[in-house]
Protein backbone atom coordinates (compact mmCIF):
# COMPACT_ATOMS: atom_id res chain seq x y z
CA UNK A 1 0.00 0.00 0.00
CA UNK A 2 1.32 3.24 -0.83
CA UNK A 3 0.59 6.15 1.35
CA UNK A 4 0.72 9.40 -0.62
CA UNK A 5 2.49 11.30 2.28
CA UNK A 6 2.46 14.82 0.33
CA UNK A 7 -1.10 14.62 0.14
CA UNK A 8 -2.25 13.53 3.82
CA UNK A 9 -3.61 16.39 5.86
CA UNK A 10 -5.67 14.91 8.90
CA UNK A 11 -4.26 11.85 11.02
CA UNK A 12 -6.75 9.92 13.43
CA UNK A 13 -5.43 7.82 16.01
CA UNK A 14 -7.29 5.26 17.45
CA UNK A 15 -7.06 5.95 20.88
CA UNK A 16 -7.50 2.51 23.70
CA UNK A 17 -4.42 -0.13 22.84
CA UNK A 18 -2.90 2.49 20.11
CA UNK A 19 -2.50 5.60 22.41
CA UNK A 20 -2.77 4.17 26.02
CA UNK A 21 -3.70 0.39 27.30
CA UNK A 22 -6.65 -0.20 27.43
CA UNK A 23 -7.73 -4.16 26.99
CA UNK A 24 -5.53 -4.83 29.51
CA UNK A 25 -7.75 -3.12 32.09
CA UNK A 26 -10.74 -4.73 30.42
CA UNK A 27 -9.64 -8.14 30.37
CA UNK A 28 -8.41 -7.39 34.43
CA UNK A 29 -12.23 -6.48 34.89
CA UNK A 30 -13.06 -9.65 33.13
CA UNK A 31 -10.99 -11.49 35.36
CA UNK A 32 -12.72 -10.20 38.49
CA UNK A 33 -15.79 -10.17 37.10
CA UNK A 34 -15.31 -14.15 36.65
CA UNK A 35 -14.09 -14.06 40.25
CA UNK A 36 -17.31 -12.77 41.90
CA UNK A 37 -19.32 -15.36 39.91
CA UNK A 38 -16.96 -18.80 40.31
CA UNK A 39 -19.93 -20.08 42.45
CA UNK A 40 -21.82 -20.70 39.69
CA UNK A 41 -19.98 -20.91 36.68
CA UNK A 42 -16.61 -21.50 35.28
CA UNK A 43 -14.41 -18.52 34.31
CA UNK A 44 -14.31 -19.69 30.87
CA UNK A 45 -18.28 -20.08 30.84
CA UNK A 46 -18.91 -16.36 32.89
CA UNK A 47 -16.29 -14.82 29.78
CA UNK A 48 -18.48 -16.62 27.04
CA UNK A 49 -21.62 -15.44 28.79
CA UNK A 50 -20.14 -12.35 29.03
CA UNK A 51 -19.23 -11.83 25.35
CA UNK A 52 -22.90 -13.44 24.29
CA UNK A 53 -24.32 -10.18 26.12
CA UNK A 54 -21.65 -7.64 25.14
CA UNK A 55 -22.45 -8.56 21.30
CA UNK A 56 -26.19 -8.85 21.61
CA UNK A 57 -26.43 -5.89 23.82
CA UNK A 58 -23.98 -3.85 20.90
CA UNK A 59 -27.37 -2.09 19.04
CA UNK A 60 -28.59 -0.97 22.00
CA UNK A 61 -25.57 0.54 24.49
CA UNK A 62 -22.87 0.73 21.63
CA UNK A 63 -19.13 0.91 22.84
CA UNK A 64 -17.45 1.90 25.39
CA UNK A 65 -17.14 1.51 29.19
CA UNK A 66 -21.15 2.06 30.67
CA UNK A 67 -21.96 -0.33 27.83
CA UNK A 68 -19.53 -2.69 29.08
CA UNK A 69 -21.05 -1.96 32.86
CA UNK A 70 -24.43 -2.84 32.03
CA UNK A 71 -23.30 -6.24 30.05
CA UNK A 72 -21.32 -7.26 32.96
CA UNK A 73 -24.97 -6.57 35.26
CA UNK A 74 -26.98 -8.68 32.95
CA UNK A 75 -24.49 -11.75 32.51
CA UNK A 76 -24.58 -11.77 36.28
CA UNK A 77 -27.95 -11.96 36.77
CA UNK A 78 -28.64 -14.54 33.95
CA UNK A 79 -25.59 -16.95 34.86
CA UNK A 80 -26.88 -17.01 38.91
CA UNK A 81 -30.30 -17.15 37.35
CA UNK A 82 -31.47 -14.27 39.15
CA UNK A 83 -30.77 -15.17 42.47
CA UNK A 84 -27.28 -12.95 42.36
CA UNK A 85 -26.70 -11.37 46.08
CA UNK A 86 -26.94 -7.71 46.18
CA UNK A 87 -23.72 -7.56 47.34
CA UNK A 88 -21.78 -9.16 44.16
CA UNK A 89 -23.83 -6.44 42.34
CA UNK A 90 -21.98 -3.58 44.63
CA UNK A 91 -19.40 -5.69 43.47
CA UNK A 92 -19.62 -5.53 39.95
CA UNK A 93 -20.77 -1.87 39.54
CA UNK A 94 -17.08 -1.04 41.84
CA UNK A 95 -14.93 -2.94 39.15
CA UNK A 96 -16.42 -0.69 36.60
CA UNK A 97 -16.04 2.69 38.76
CA UNK A 98 -12.84 1.66 39.31
CA UNK A 99 -11.95 1.19 35.22
CA UNK A 100 -12.75 4.61 34.87
CA UNK A 101 -10.78 5.90 37.87
CA UNK A 102 -7.36 4.02 36.64
CA UNK A 103 -4.83 5.57 35.80
CA UNK A 104 -3.64 6.42 31.94
CA UNK A 105 -0.52 4.33 30.54
CA UNK A 106 0.80 5.87 27.47
CA UNK A 107 2.40 3.42 25.16
CA UNK A 108 6.23 3.61 24.26
CA UNK A 109 6.90 6.36 21.92
CA UNK A 110 3.29 7.87 21.55
CA UNK A 111 4.20 11.42 22.64
CA UNK A 112 7.24 11.81 20.85
CA UNK A 113 5.52 10.77 17.68
CA UNK A 114 2.92 13.27 18.34
CA UNK A 115 5.23 15.98 18.44
CA UNK A 116 7.22 14.92 15.69
CA UNK A 117 3.94 14.75 13.33
CA UNK A 118 2.47 17.78 15.23
CA UNK A 119 5.67 20.02 14.32
CA UNK A 120 5.24 18.36 10.51
CA UNK A 121 2.20 20.28 10.17
CA UNK A 122 -0.50 17.14 10.45
CA UNK A 123 -3.39 18.15 12.13
CA UNK A 124 -3.87 15.25 14.75
CA UNK A 125 -7.12 13.63 15.76
CA UNK A 126 -8.42 11.51 18.58
CA UNK A 127 -11.20 9.03 16.45
CA UNK A 128 -12.81 6.50 18.84
CA UNK A 129 -15.28 4.12 19.51
CA UNK A 130 -15.46 4.46 23.53
CA UNK A 131 -17.74 6.81 25.75
CA UNK A 132 -16.66 10.78 25.40
CA UNK A 133 -16.47 11.58 28.58
CA UNK A 134 -13.97 8.47 29.34
CA UNK A 135 -11.82 9.57 26.77
CA UNK A 136 -11.76 12.79 27.49
CA UNK A 137 -10.71 11.95 30.97
CA UNK A 138 -8.21 9.80 30.10
CA UNK A 139 -6.38 12.81 27.42
CA UNK A 140 -6.69 14.63 29.94
CA UNK A 141 -4.55 12.51 32.27
CA UNK A 142 -2.28 11.49 30.04
CA UNK A 143 -1.00 15.17 29.18
CA UNK A 144 -1.29 14.60 25.17
CA UNK A 145 -4.67 16.41 25.05
CA UNK A 146 -2.26 19.40 23.25
CA UNK A 147 -1.45 17.56 20.43
CA UNK A 148 -4.91 17.16 18.97
CA UNK A 149 -7.38 19.05 17.16
CA UNK A 150 -10.50 17.21 19.07
CA UNK A 151 -11.89 13.93 19.79
CA UNK A 152 -14.27 12.28 17.02
CA UNK A 153 -16.48 9.79 18.87
CA UNK A 154 -18.01 7.26 16.20
CA UNK A 155 -21.06 5.26 17.16
CA UNK A 156 -18.96 2.39 15.42
CA UNK A 157 -16.53 2.21 12.96
CA UNK A 158 -17.55 1.00 9.40
CA UNK A 159 -17.11 2.34 6.16
CA UNK A 160 -20.15 4.38 6.34
CA UNK A 161 -18.87 5.62 9.60
CA UNK A 162 -15.38 6.86 8.30
CA UNK A 163 -17.66 8.53 5.43
CA UNK A 164 -19.26 10.37 7.74
CA UNK A 165 -16.24 11.38 9.23
CA UNK A 166 -14.17 12.59 6.20
CA UNK A 167 -17.36 14.64 4.81
CA UNK A 168 -17.43 16.31 8.98
CA UNK A 169 -13.71 16.86 8.28
CA UNK A 170 -14.25 18.22 4.90
CA UNK A 171 -11.17 16.05 3.50
CA UNK A 172 -11.23 13.74 0.81
CA UNK A 173 -10.39 9.71 1.50
CA UNK A 174 -6.46 10.27 0.08
CA UNK A 175 -6.07 13.59 2.46
CA UNK A 176 -6.99 11.18 5.86
CA UNK A 177 -4.78 8.80 7.46
CA UNK A 178 -5.51 6.05 10.25
CA UNK A 179 -3.51 4.87 12.58
CA UNK A 180 -4.88 2.06 15.23
CA UNK A 181 -4.43 -1.30 16.34
CA UNK A 182 -7.37 -3.13 14.99
CA UNK A 183 -7.62 -4.01 11.76
CA UNK A 184 -11.31 -4.41 11.41
CA UNK A 185 -12.07 -0.88 12.97
CA UNK A 186 -9.22 1.37 12.22
CA UNK A 187 -7.66 0.06 8.63
CA UNK A 188 -9.78 -2.13 6.24
CA UNK A 189 -12.80 0.11 6.39
CA UNK A 190 -10.77 3.60 6.05
CA UNK A 191 -8.63 1.57 2.37
CA UNK A 192 -11.92 0.46 1.55
CA UNK A 193 -12.53 4.24 0.97
CA UNK A 194 -9.72 4.62 -0.81
CA UNK A 195 -7.85 6.34 2.76
CA UNK A 196 -4.71 5.56 3.87
CA UNK A 197 -4.26 3.48 7.64
CA UNK A 198 -1.06 2.39 9.19
CA UNK A 199 -1.64 -1.10 11.44
CA UNK A 200 0.14 -0.62 15.03
CA UNK A 201 -0.42 -3.43 16.63
CA UNK A 202 -1.23 -3.98 20.37
CA UNK A 203 -0.63 -7.53 22.21
CA UNK A 204 -4.08 -8.52 22.73
CA UNK A 205 -7.09 -8.00 20.65
CA UNK A 206 -10.69 -8.11 21.76
CA UNK A 207 -12.68 -10.78 20.11
CA UNK A 208 -14.77 -8.86 18.49
CA UNK A 209 -12.43 -6.73 16.83
CA UNK A 210 -10.94 -9.93 15.45
CA UNK A 211 -10.48 -10.37 11.51
CA UNK A 212 -9.96 -13.90 10.27
CA UNK A 213 -8.30 -12.93 7.17
CA UNK A 214 -6.71 -9.82 5.88
CA UNK A 215 -4.50 -11.44 2.88
CA UNK A 216 -6.66 -9.82 0.27
CA UNK A 217 -5.98 -6.38 1.71
CA UNK A 218 -2.88 -4.68 1.40
CA UNK A 219 -1.70 -2.61 4.15
CA UNK A 220 1.17 -1.05 6.09
CA UNK A 221 1.61 -2.76 9.14
CA UNK A 222 4.54 -1.17 11.87
CA UNK A 223 6.17 -2.96 15.00
CA UNK A 224 5.33 0.76 17.14
CA UNK A 225 4.22 3.62 16.24
CA UNK A 226 8.12 5.24 16.75
CA UNK A 227 8.10 3.75 13.36
CA UNK A 228 5.23 5.80 11.61
CA UNK A 229 7.44 9.44 11.56
CA UNK A 230 9.40 7.35 8.76
CA UNK A 231 7.32 5.89 6.94
CA UNK A 232 5.37 9.21 5.90
CA UNK A 233 9.08 10.53 5.18
CA UNK A 234 10.55 7.06 3.42
CA UNK B 1 -28.74 40.82 22.50
CA UNK B 2 -27.98 41.66 18.75
CA UNK B 3 -28.28 38.39 16.20
CA UNK B 4 -25.33 39.46 13.64
CA UNK B 5 -27.16 37.51 11.59
CA UNK B 6 -24.69 37.96 8.35
CA UNK B 7 -21.85 36.71 9.98
CA UNK B 8 -23.36 33.34 11.24
CA UNK B 9 -21.98 30.34 9.65
CA UNK B 10 -22.47 27.48 11.56
CA UNK B 11 -26.11 26.87 13.41
CA UNK B 12 -25.86 24.16 16.33
CA UNK B 13 -29.28 22.65 17.04
CA UNK B 14 -29.64 20.88 20.84
CA UNK B 15 -31.26 17.27 20.12
CA UNK B 16 -33.23 16.55 23.09
CA UNK B 17 -36.55 18.89 23.81
CA UNK B 18 -35.28 21.12 20.74
CA UNK B 19 -35.65 18.55 17.38
CA UNK B 20 -37.11 16.30 19.70
CA UNK B 21 -39.47 15.29 22.81
CA UNK B 22 -37.09 13.76 25.61
CA UNK B 23 -37.41 14.69 28.67
CA UNK B 24 -41.29 13.62 28.69
CA UNK B 25 -40.10 10.52 28.21
CA UNK B 26 -37.53 10.66 30.35
CA UNK B 27 -40.41 11.37 33.31
CA UNK B 28 -42.88 8.33 32.02
CA UNK B 29 -39.13 6.74 32.32
CA UNK B 30 -38.79 7.37 36.02
CA UNK B 31 -42.55 6.83 36.60
CA UNK B 32 -42.12 3.96 36.38
CA UNK B 33 -39.10 3.54 38.15
CA UNK B 34 -40.86 4.85 41.30
CA UNK B 35 -43.57 1.87 40.64
CA UNK B 36 -41.29 -0.48 41.07
CA UNK B 37 -40.29 0.73 43.98
CA UNK B 38 -43.83 1.66 45.42
CA UNK B 39 -43.04 -0.67 48.05
CA UNK B 40 -40.37 0.66 49.58
CA UNK B 41 -41.17 4.58 49.56
CA UNK B 42 -42.71 6.65 48.04
CA UNK B 43 -42.44 8.12 44.41
CA UNK B 44 -41.06 11.25 45.86
CA UNK B 45 -38.64 9.77 47.38
CA UNK B 46 -37.62 7.92 45.15
CA UNK B 47 -37.39 10.85 42.85
CA UNK B 48 -35.21 12.46 45.27
CA UNK B 49 -32.92 9.40 45.60
CA UNK B 50 -32.96 8.74 42.08
CA UNK B 51 -31.90 12.85 41.27
CA UNK B 52 -28.88 12.94 44.08
CA UNK B 53 -27.62 9.67 42.43
CA UNK B 54 -27.74 10.98 38.58
CA UNK B 55 -25.96 13.94 40.16
CA UNK B 56 -23.34 11.75 42.34
CA UNK B 57 -22.50 9.62 39.05
CA UNK B 58 -21.95 12.83 36.44
CA UNK B 59 -18.80 13.03 36.88
CA UNK B 60 -18.88 9.28 36.23
CA UNK B 61 -20.76 8.17 33.37
CA UNK B 62 -21.72 11.88 32.09
CA UNK B 63 -24.95 12.39 30.46
CA UNK B 64 -27.25 9.96 28.13
CA UNK B 65 -29.36 6.92 28.59
CA UNK B 66 -26.61 4.61 29.48
CA UNK B 67 -26.06 6.81 32.70
CA UNK B 68 -29.24 7.14 33.41
CA UNK B 69 -29.63 3.21 33.24
CA UNK B 70 -26.57 2.57 35.31
CA UNK B 71 -28.08 5.05 37.90
CA UNK B 72 -31.47 4.45 38.36
CA UNK B 73 -30.09 0.44 39.07
CA UNK B 74 -27.98 2.23 41.33
CA UNK B 75 -30.82 3.87 42.85
CA UNK B 76 -33.07 0.95 43.44
CA UNK B 77 -30.48 -0.74 45.38
CA UNK B 78 -29.59 1.63 47.86
CA UNK B 79 -33.61 2.47 48.32
CA UNK B 80 -34.33 -1.39 49.04
CA UNK B 81 -31.31 -1.57 51.59
CA UNK B 82 -29.73 -3.93 49.56
CA UNK B 83 -32.64 -6.66 49.31
CA UNK B 84 -34.32 -5.60 45.73
CA UNK B 85 -35.67 -8.88 43.89
CA UNK B 86 -33.82 -9.57 40.84
CA UNK B 87 -37.05 -9.37 38.96
CA UNK B 88 -37.22 -5.99 39.72
CA UNK B 89 -33.93 -4.99 38.71
CA UNK B 90 -34.93 -6.48 35.43
CA UNK B 91 -37.99 -4.11 35.36
CA UNK B 92 -35.76 -1.47 35.36
CA UNK B 93 -33.83 -2.86 32.75
CA UNK B 94 -36.58 -3.14 30.50
CA UNK B 95 -37.70 0.52 31.33
CA UNK B 96 -34.31 1.67 29.42
CA UNK B 97 -34.39 -0.62 26.90
CA UNK B 98 -38.06 0.27 25.72
CA UNK B 99 -36.75 4.08 25.93
CA UNK B 100 -34.47 3.31 23.40
CA UNK B 101 -37.28 1.64 21.45
CA UNK B 102 -39.01 4.59 21.38
CA UNK B 103 -40.50 6.10 18.40
CA UNK B 104 -39.09 9.81 17.72
CA UNK B 105 -41.58 12.62 17.98
CA UNK B 106 -40.37 15.72 16.50
CA UNK B 107 -41.19 18.95 17.57
CA UNK B 108 -43.65 21.17 15.37
CA UNK B 109 -42.02 23.15 12.96
CA UNK B 110 -38.62 21.40 13.05
CA UNK B 111 -38.39 20.22 10.01
CA UNK B 112 -39.54 23.24 7.99
CA UNK B 113 -37.18 25.58 9.53
CA UNK B 114 -33.90 23.20 8.88
CA UNK B 115 -35.36 23.37 5.11
CA UNK B 116 -35.33 26.72 5.32
CA UNK B 117 -31.76 27.47 6.84
CA UNK B 118 -30.23 25.03 4.71
CA UNK B 119 -31.81 26.32 1.56
CA UNK B 120 -30.35 29.54 3.34
CA UNK B 121 -26.79 28.28 2.91
CA UNK B 122 -26.33 27.69 6.55
CA UNK B 123 -24.54 24.72 7.42
CA UNK B 124 -26.34 22.92 10.36
CA UNK B 125 -25.11 20.48 13.14
CA UNK B 126 -26.55 18.53 16.04
CA UNK B 127 -24.72 19.66 19.27
CA UNK B 128 -25.63 17.18 21.96
CA UNK B 129 -24.54 15.97 25.16
CA UNK B 130 -26.56 12.35 25.59
CA UNK B 131 -24.82 8.89 23.81
CA UNK B 132 -24.04 8.92 20.45
CA UNK B 133 -25.66 5.99 19.11
CA UNK B 134 -28.68 6.81 21.00
CA UNK B 135 -29.11 10.42 18.84
CA UNK B 136 -27.76 8.75 15.57
CA UNK B 137 -30.34 6.54 15.97
CA UNK B 138 -32.76 9.22 16.72
CA UNK B 139 -31.77 11.36 13.81
CA UNK B 140 -32.26 8.25 11.70
CA UNK B 141 -35.34 7.74 12.58
CA UNK B 142 -36.48 11.19 12.57
CA UNK B 143 -35.87 11.18 8.95
CA UNK B 144 -34.00 15.21 9.48
CA UNK B 145 -30.55 13.21 9.31
CA UNK B 146 -30.36 14.81 5.98
CA UNK B 147 -30.53 18.34 7.39
CA UNK B 148 -26.96 17.88 9.16
CA UNK B 149 -23.66 18.18 8.77
CA UNK B 150 -22.70 15.88 11.57
CA UNK B 151 -23.21 15.33 15.24
CA UNK B 152 -21.19 17.38 17.95
CA UNK B 153 -21.24 14.77 20.72
CA UNK B 154 -20.55 17.00 24.25
CA UNK B 155 -19.13 15.21 27.70
CA UNK B 156 -21.22 19.02 28.80
CA UNK B 157 -21.89 22.24 28.20
CA UNK B 158 -20.29 24.40 29.83
CA UNK B 159 -17.95 27.45 28.12
CA UNK B 160 -15.01 25.33 27.80
CA UNK B 161 -16.94 22.86 25.72
CA UNK B 162 -17.85 25.26 23.61
CA UNK B 163 -14.71 26.85 23.51
CA UNK B 164 -13.33 23.09 22.15
CA UNK B 165 -16.37 23.37 19.85
CA UNK B 166 -15.51 26.29 18.29
CA UNK B 167 -12.08 25.31 18.19
CA UNK B 168 -12.62 22.31 16.43
CA UNK B 169 -15.09 23.89 14.13
CA UNK B 170 -12.47 26.38 13.20
CA UNK B 171 -15.10 29.38 13.58
CA UNK B 172 -14.91 32.35 15.75
CA UNK B 173 -17.64 32.53 18.32
CA UNK B 174 -19.64 35.26 16.17
CA UNK B 175 -19.40 32.95 13.46
CA UNK B 176 -22.16 30.45 15.58
CA UNK B 177 -25.55 30.71 16.67
CA UNK B 178 -26.63 27.94 19.31
CA UNK B 179 -30.20 27.47 19.53
CA UNK B 180 -31.89 24.86 22.36
CA UNK B 181 -34.17 24.81 24.83
CA UNK B 182 -31.81 24.74 28.01
CA UNK B 183 -30.98 28.58 29.07
CA UNK B 184 -28.05 27.06 31.32
CA UNK B 185 -26.26 24.87 28.72
CA UNK B 186 -26.99 25.83 25.40
CA UNK B 187 -27.77 29.81 25.90
CA UNK B 188 -25.21 31.32 28.61
CA UNK B 189 -21.98 30.04 27.83
CA UNK B 190 -22.22 30.65 24.25
CA UNK B 191 -23.10 34.08 24.90
CA UNK B 192 -20.37 34.33 27.93
CA UNK B 193 -18.02 33.52 25.11
CA UNK B 194 -19.22 36.23 22.71
CA UNK B 195 -21.07 33.76 20.33
CA UNK B 196 -24.81 34.06 19.34
CA UNK B 197 -27.69 32.05 20.44
CA UNK B 198 -31.51 31.85 20.58
CA UNK B 199 -33.45 29.85 23.70
CA UNK B 200 -36.84 27.96 22.26
CA UNK B 201 -38.77 26.63 25.83
CA UNK B 202 -39.52 22.98 26.14
CA UNK B 203 -42.43 22.98 28.49
CA UNK B 204 -40.70 20.81 30.96
CA UNK B 205 -37.02 20.92 32.26
CA UNK B 206 -34.88 18.59 33.75
CA UNK B 207 -33.84 20.05 37.51
CA UNK B 208 -30.16 19.56 36.75
CA UNK B 209 -30.81 22.50 33.49
CA UNK B 210 -32.88 24.78 35.69
CA UNK B 211 -31.28 28.04 36.96
CA UNK B 212 -32.13 30.59 38.78
CA UNK B 213 -31.71 33.63 37.62
CA UNK B 214 -31.23 34.78 34.49
CA UNK B 215 -31.73 38.23 34.60
CA UNK B 216 -28.35 39.56 34.11
CA UNK B 217 -28.08 37.74 30.73
CA UNK B 218 -29.59 39.39 27.79
CA UNK B 219 -30.60 36.95 24.99
CA UNK B 220 -33.26 36.46 22.45
CA UNK B 221 -35.98 33.64 23.62
CA UNK B 222 -38.59 32.69 20.75
CA UNK B 223 -42.36 30.98 21.57
CA UNK B 224 -41.17 28.30 18.73
CA UNK B 225 -38.66 27.43 16.40
CA UNK B 226 -41.10 28.61 13.78
CA UNK B 227 -39.55 32.48 14.58
CA UNK B 228 -36.02 31.42 13.98
CA UNK B 229 -35.84 32.32 10.01
CA UNK B 230 -37.65 35.36 11.36
CA UNK B 231 -34.66 36.21 13.50
CA UNK B 232 -32.15 35.51 11.02
CA UNK B 233 -34.15 37.65 8.17
CA UNK B 234 -35.46 40.68 10.49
Amino acid sequence: MMILKNEIKIIGFDADDTLWVNETYYQDAEKQFCNVLKEYVSPETASRELFKTETRNLPYYGYGIKAFTLSLLETAMTISKQELPQDKIHEILAIAKTMIDKPVELLEGVEDVLQQLKTAGYRLIVATKGDLLDQERKLEKSGIEKYFHHIEIMSDKQERNYEKLLNHLDIAPVEFLMIGNSVKSDILPVITLGGNAIHVPFHTTWAHEQVEDTRAYNFKTVETIRQIPDVLNG
